[in-house]
């Protein structure tokens, strides 16, 4: 007798019952329920999100009518201002691919990124002519249509668009007709990554990801609707970790600014009762390194998402008296920006800080709506022992992961290998399932045949009361073959030697673990904080090369 | 030229960025990451995560091991008990559709059910052996397995299953390796509604929208992680909105119990710091009602979804004196639940009592995730204008939207004609965009040719202080076609008579749409606290009939 299953037949997919899942459908929501509430806020601008969004919708409109469509890229070098959100909307309405670029890079790879992505379209900002300028002299006849966003703001800069941001707008229609993408899998956002080596790669991001990435941020912050988000962290950087999308799902307000600027930023949390913020871990260094005259008046918590490095001891504690409650997270482009979370136990609070921060800094467990991320034996892709020792490379699975690297097959195969999107990140599996790096792959040091992990000598230089910030990378050495050395970042006023921290750390590390130079002075770092240790690795073997 | 869009090739979907959406996700994640946290409490049990996910995995590996999977339906005849909390994930673990029967319901609906629904496996409850067996042997030869669930607390009653749930749990693994739907849109739930006439329809839901409206509850509701949820929702309607999924993707707490009984409710609320619960008007009613030396020693606030009917303003103002704070969410079983919410505005909470009543008392705005609720003209499908005042019917359009009806392609064809789910609720739109029940379609009485709200009534009625509950029906007549009729329940100790309640609604309503008639008496109400307009109108005819 056959089996006829009941559920098989004439229950299908309609458009009552599917849609695609994407962001879009949070701003159109938004402006719906929430029209009359504040969207931005930038210098003295206000916009509700009824007006933020009719003019994604012009944005969108306005592409549309100059021929931008599916498959086509728009890309922009704009800092954390009103125009960097609408792009978050408007261009994907319009059905292309937005590509943010990382406003620090120089015009060789700016010029790659446009060429490589084939961008249509570019928005920018006079503050970055000058690095522009080059890298569309650079693409020649293939110079992408150039949007010159005004903002008084700004600081001085050459003119480079062929049309202004606003009459660009005002080509478009507010009520324009956007669609939803046909397939929620199509591409909504190009980033490239900062490689250390070789050509950066593009990390294509798709619709239904960055919806459920969004809403996972909400959820894993249990995000209350209408809350106060401040720009610390750049929009370019992984879309913000989705946080324009995610504004727009609780309907809440988005307090832009140009810069990281304490002053200013204690000034944005006091006039509009900031709620909310992420960055790097340097960023709350400044402000809790910010005079205490300057930071009176903030009178409610602010909770903050870091991620970028682990939050130090100091910064935790630091944060703890400010008033800002701090949630590690961790991830990386390749899966929409935060995607694990170091969720908090009970217990945890009563804990002494040495022993909150140990727990706190550990990269942990998925994300709510992220399927896994677990630390497997890169060849087998067998799980390592949950024993926070055995070291295998940390890795992904579910939604909110890349479709993969734009036309970069080769790459795009090895970070799938096996089912699984490999970070690159070594790390271990403690016994209570929440994950660790030690180290970045390319930061393991071999000495004598033993691994070292660079994390673990930071954390020990960490603990001196005059380091703000210590990096470690392998230095060659003729008997070791590789022994730690330290770069390291005093706070403003403090003093100590070389000798100092290295005795400081002898009963904090194995003998073979010490640093054996330590180098002080300021610290490379990325625009988001992450410090460059691929500039530190240059300046050893340079300096290998010449002892 | 050919243009060749740079985003379509070799960037597919594969094992690492594509998952099945499934809430049977979340209990995975909360086992594992909050193996610890007490998942459920019940009387003097009480078992953590780790221990329910076990429990689960032994269900669904016990029910392959009989040989039921993908296609198959177990239905389950079980109050608000943790076998019914585990049913919601273990069943559809093994692949199987979960059918939760409504304990209410008498022999030969449940034969109905279980027959159409093709049931193999039944998990019962003693306080239903009467009626089960009853159902049962209406079946005759094609007898599903039957499971008893044994539970101390339920009252005395025939043992009716081949096998108790424990022992069949005993044959089951604590690991087994149950797999993710092959398709996110695989059936999860099959519902029957209790429909006023015919057969009852079975509405088939599916795991990508049951993952996706559990994540907007949370996310509407902005439920902190850890909550406490008190059951006083039956997990058999619409599977209790979603929240069994829910309290796995907050990993918080359930607090069982088998009838609605405030005394207990306060019990309960007390000992667990119950943070949230769910119910009918009716439910909140009853609890206002309680003496208040049962109420004393609750400190903190609970947060309340109501839905079935619009929270009257005695509800309203009873709930935030004792400490309770409403929401008030729409839905039906074909949209999972609450699929709507009253969105608060800001404002809206310094508004005097009636005011906020009558702007909380509408049906509102979509849910987060949910795409849109609407008022179309049910002809036309055109959007009737925002104006408060014209009727037409209340439409849903989302991934929260049943996969049809089990079986019947001409009801599923006509409950999405256009592309829309037709509620069979009339409303109107207001012009902040909220929707607002008018009337549920078969409660328009029609006099002299005037449409006359039935719900309009009942809210003058709702007014006066005598008065706990009313209901309006047409009663025919000679002259004008149908008045309305009025079913009055009256507060315990309060007394009111049939004039006096009329003369109350003279200044409140035009005169076509008083009450010709009163009916003092308990009213008929589901098990979920909606009152049985089919029955007082089968009364009203019956009278009618006589005279």
């Amino acid at each position: 007798m056959t089996h006829i299953n009941p559920y098989a037949l004439g229950l299908d997919k309609n458009a009552a019952n599917f849609v695609a899942l994407s962001p879009l459908s949070f701003i159109e929501r938004a402006a719906h329920v929430y029209p009359e509430r504040t969207a931005l806020v930038y210098g003295p601008l206000r916009r509700n999100w009824a007006q933020t969004y009719a003019r994604c919708r012009r944005l969108a409109g306005a592409l549309a009518a100059r021929g931008i469509g599916p498959g086509d890229t728009v890309a922009v070098m704009l800092p954390n201002t009103p125009a960097m959100f609408e792009a978050h909307f408007g261009v994907p309405m319009s059905g292309a691919v937005l590509n943010t670029l990382n406003t620090r890079l120089d015009a060789s790879a700016i010029a790659f990124m446009l060429e490589h992505g084939e961008a249509k379209v570019v928005l920018t900002d006079r503050e970055f002519s000058g690095v522009m300028a080059q890298a569309l002299s650079a693409l020649g006849s293939r110079r992408p249509l150039v949007i010159e966003v005004e903002d008084d703001l700004a600081p001085p800069g050459q003119r480079l668009g062929e049309i202004g941001y606003e009459d660009f707008l005002a080509e478009g229609d507010p009520d324009y007709a956007w669609q939803l993408p046909a397939d929620e899998w199509d591409a909504i956002a190009l980033n490239y990554t900062s490689g250390t080596t070789g050509n950066p790669k593009g990390v294509v991001t798709h619709h239904r990801g960055a919806y459920l990435n969004a809403a996972s941020n909400a959820i894993a912050w249990n995000l209350p609707d209408g809350s106060v988000y401040l720009w610390t962290l750049p929009m370019f950087h992984c879309n913000g970790w989705c946080f324009p999308w995610v504004m727009a799902l609780s309907a809440g307000t988005s307090v832009c600014l140009r810069r990281i600027d304490p002053v200013q930023i204690y000034a944005l949390v006091r006039e509009h009762h900031v709620t909310h913020m992420c960055g790097a871990p340097i960023v709350y260094s400044m402000m809790l390194n910010t005079p205490a005259e300057l930071r009176e008046g903030i009178g409610r918590t602010i909770r903050g998402l870091v991620a970028g490095a682990a939050p130090p001891a100091a910064v935790i504690e630091g944060c703890e008296a400010a008033g800002i409650e701090l949630t590690h997270v961790y991830g990386l482009t390749e899966v929409y920006g935060p995607s694990a979370i170091c969720a908090k136990q009970p217990g945890w609070d009563s804990l002494p800080i040495v022993e909150r921060a140990r727990l706190n800094s550990r990269q942990g467990v998925p994300y709510p709506l992220q399927q896994a991320v677990t630390v497997l034996d890169p060849q087998t892709l067998q799980p390592v022992p949950a024993d926070g020792e055995t070291i295998g490379e940390i890795m992904f699975r579910g939604n909110a992961v890349m479709k993969g690297y734009l036309k970069n097959p080769g790459a795009t195969a090895e970070a799938f290998a096996g089912g699984w999107f490999h970070t690159g990140d070594l790390g271990v599996l403690h016994p209570d399932g929440y994950v660790k790096i030690t180290d970045r792959s390319k930061d393991v040091i071999i000495s004598g045949g033993e691994n070292i992990s660079s994390i673990e000598v930071e954390d020990a230089l960490h603990h001196h009361p005059a380091v703000l910030s210590a990096a470690v990378v392998a230095l060659p050495d003729a008997k070791w073959g590789e022994v730690p050395c330290a770069f390291v970042e005093l706070k403003a006023g403090s003093a100590a030697t070389e000798a100092e921290l290295i005795d400081f750390c002898r009963p904090l590390l194995a003998r073979f673990k010490l640093p054996k130079r330590i180098v002080f002075g300021e610290l490379p770092k990325t625009s988001t904080g992450k410090i460059q240790k691929f500039v530190l690795r240059e300046r050893v073997r340079s300096a290998s090369a010449i002892e």
